[in-house]
């Protein structure tokens, strides 16, 4: 599922809660740790506060010294409100701590952070909204090498059969496995005695209905960055948003891929065929020579043509998970089924399963790596699967129609 | 499951029936085209015959050529009953044919075909009666680059969720990629103009019951050959018989463990303990800390201490099968279970689903090989699984206790 996170995510302890905005103790704790002043500020915050400093005493020249502190007072502290307001919302504090993602707020960690955060809440929100207000147990875990994550899933509800959204933020030591799997990416890595710092967080999600007629939807946005032996930073996102159908409706696809093309074509108008390109090509599933589903969009190392423009990017196509899958939910959530239709489903999440645990390089590496979290891993399984022996679906049935897409996929929009 | 035999097995057709003796009409053809005399018969029978021809001749000198000519037929006649008998209980027509198991009937490639074909026999009558006459589907299929298999399956019966039963003989030349795994495991292999004459078959299956308090049997037999560049030959056994129950009954791992040591026993004291152990450690669920099921036994790269000596022993596991096993099913089939006890039944086939597709090598290898037959590699899975998020049986209830018995295997006979 989460390409290369999985692997990292060796969780440790972990704490329960339902479903709450549950950053704003946290928040507040940050507020009042900071309120005396500067201290404890980090590396990457420092031009920012020379800046200030530089303005300060230029005002104080004109005797406005005092003015200018409560100008720069007022500044951070209402950068500082808003930081707050935004993690309020969120469904844990964030793993690295107000206090830390303040400390570096310009870095793309802390802004990427925030993004994942904030793609876990919305996510998770519209989903118990629809499914009247079922409740996300939310998981929050320590990994104990660095960084932790925050797993929400709700199960066995009323429209969703297995719902989990899934945040990492872990940093360390790449582990040799991971060193070498990059490698064989075409990374070139510079390792510094043998060791190579890095930092990795994504936001990740599989979301299982229980109406056939409603598909399971897939994303993960991730980023990376690794410190070469010279002190300079590898760096490149990752992502995607994909749908698995039980049953094919025309409609529904156009709408998901018009959703995904709109918020690519925002960027590039070549973004959206490439990558919708490349889902195809990564979700399929060799031995049945079949597609997982109708694809979507799918990306990785992408580390043009800038850090900031890629960011952007990814932060359109975060913010059109919601948009392009929660109005296909409400209009089949309550659509009536066979028991065949439920049967047919079934099936498919038997495809899924194998797909997950024979092909998906987040998975497959998660399970090699000691100590990883496993139920974070496995969150994208359904709660129910089948496999028959030689089910084939009639000809010209809604079932081989299904088929049929999936072994030849289509272009949805142009 | 079978161990690098998946691999191999690339179906083409496949011609289907239900259960029923289907080797008779082989074997009226096969004596029918073998009555006119020895024209037809391959290298393999030719040392026979030339002994036969020596005795006849020096009957001959004696005068009484046509008593002899008479006798050698009825002898060739009565083994040739015995073997047209013998096939004529197995579930579809032997893959290599009567007239070619005929012709090299000494050889081991015949005598494991015909103990492959007899266990699969055995073991689905005996469970097609258990499941108070269930029909097994038989799906004969051919291999294009030579041999081919039976796949016999029970889905959905009385007693068996899903019972399948396959056999395979597959011939022709190995793969890069499965001679690599041969070299992986030791193996030192010299090609003939790179290529790699061998032969491989086996008798491989899984039998899922529906009942929670009956558990799952997986075994697999297999012989393998190779042609080295001088002609000369490697061959090597390999195999074993596991059980994985939901519940623990502790008589019945007993039961099992003991019946697979009394056929170890006969052969050798120092078989089952070594062989418990091997299969204690191949099904392994490492990222759960688990083992698969209770265990069994367990074998590979068996070619000591000679070709006739292993054959036996095979033979007195595969003969094992029934004994071990049917005796449980028949005394749990029809106990009276809780819809709790069937959902920890599925959970437990979630994790057999897991071992199966990220960890057994016959799996990987078989996905991973372009043509295989997918059907029967994957007959393996259950029917029905279930994943639930943060599963966890409450301290000293049956389910704790069985968990605790697959993280820490114990040894169940002495």
């Amino acid at each position: 599922m989460s390409l290369l996170l999985p692997l990292l995510l060796r969780g440790a302890g972990g704490a329960r809660g339902a479903l709450r905005p549950c950053c704003r103790a946290a928040s507040r704790r940050g507020l009042s740790s900071s309120s005396g002043g500067w201290a404890g500020v980090r590396p990457g915050r420092r031009s920012l506060l020379a800046g200030l400093a530089g303005a300060a005493a230029a005002l104080a020249g004109l005797g406005l010294v005092r003015r200018a502190e409560m100008v720069s007072r007022e500044a951070a502290a209402e950068e500082e409100d808003e930081l707050s307001r935004r993690c309020g919302d969120f469904m844990a504090p964030p793993v690295s701590g107000l206090r830390e993602l303040r400390s570096r707020r310009q870095d793309m960690r802390s802004r990427m952070e925030m993004l994942i955060m904030e793609t876990q809440s919305q996510v998770c929100r519209a989903l118990a909204q629809v499914d009247r207000g079922a409740a996300f147990t939310v998981d929050r875990w320590e990994r104990k090498e660095g960084g932790g994550g925050i797993s929400c899933v709700l199960q066995d509800g009323n429209v969703f059969e297995k719902a989990g959204v899934n945040v990492s933020v872990v940093f360390g030591h790449l582990s040799e496995e991971a060193a070498q799997q990059m490698k064989s990416r075409g990374k070139t890595l510079k390792t510094k005695n043998g060791k190579l710092p890095f930092c990795a967080m994504g936001v990740s999600s599989v979301i299982h209905p229980k109406n056939p007629h409603v598909p399971t939807i897939h994303f993960n946005y991730r980023y990376f960055e690794i410190e070469n032996a010279d002190g300079t930073k590898q760096w490149w996102f990752g992502g995607g948003t994909d749908l698995t159908p039980t049953y094919l409706n025309e409609e529904d696809a156009v709408h998901f891929h018009k959703t995904l093309k709109e918020a690519c074509d925002q960027h590039n108008p070549e973004l959206y065929p490439k990558y919708k390109k490349w889902c195809d090509d990564y979700f399929y599933i060799k031995h049945r020579g079949e597609r997982r589903g109708i694809g979507g969009i799918f990306f990785d190392d992408l580390d043009s043509p800038s850090k900031e423009e890629v960011f952007q990017f990814v932060q359109s196509c975060a913010k059109a998970i919601v948009p392009c899958y929660v109005p296909i939910v409400k209009k089949h959530a309550h659509d009536s089924f066979t028991p065949e239709e439920k049967l047919w489903q079934q099936l498919r999440r038997g495809r899924y399963v194998e797909f997950n645990l024979v092909y998906d390089r987040g998975t497959k590496f998660g399970l090699a790596t000691p100590g990883s979290r496993i139920e974070s891993i496995l969150m994208s399984l359904p709660l129910t699967a089948r496999w028959q022996y030689m089910h084939t679906p009639p000809e010209k049935s809604r079932e081989a129609e299904i088929l049929e897409v999936l072994r030849n996929p289509k272009d949805w929009v142009h």
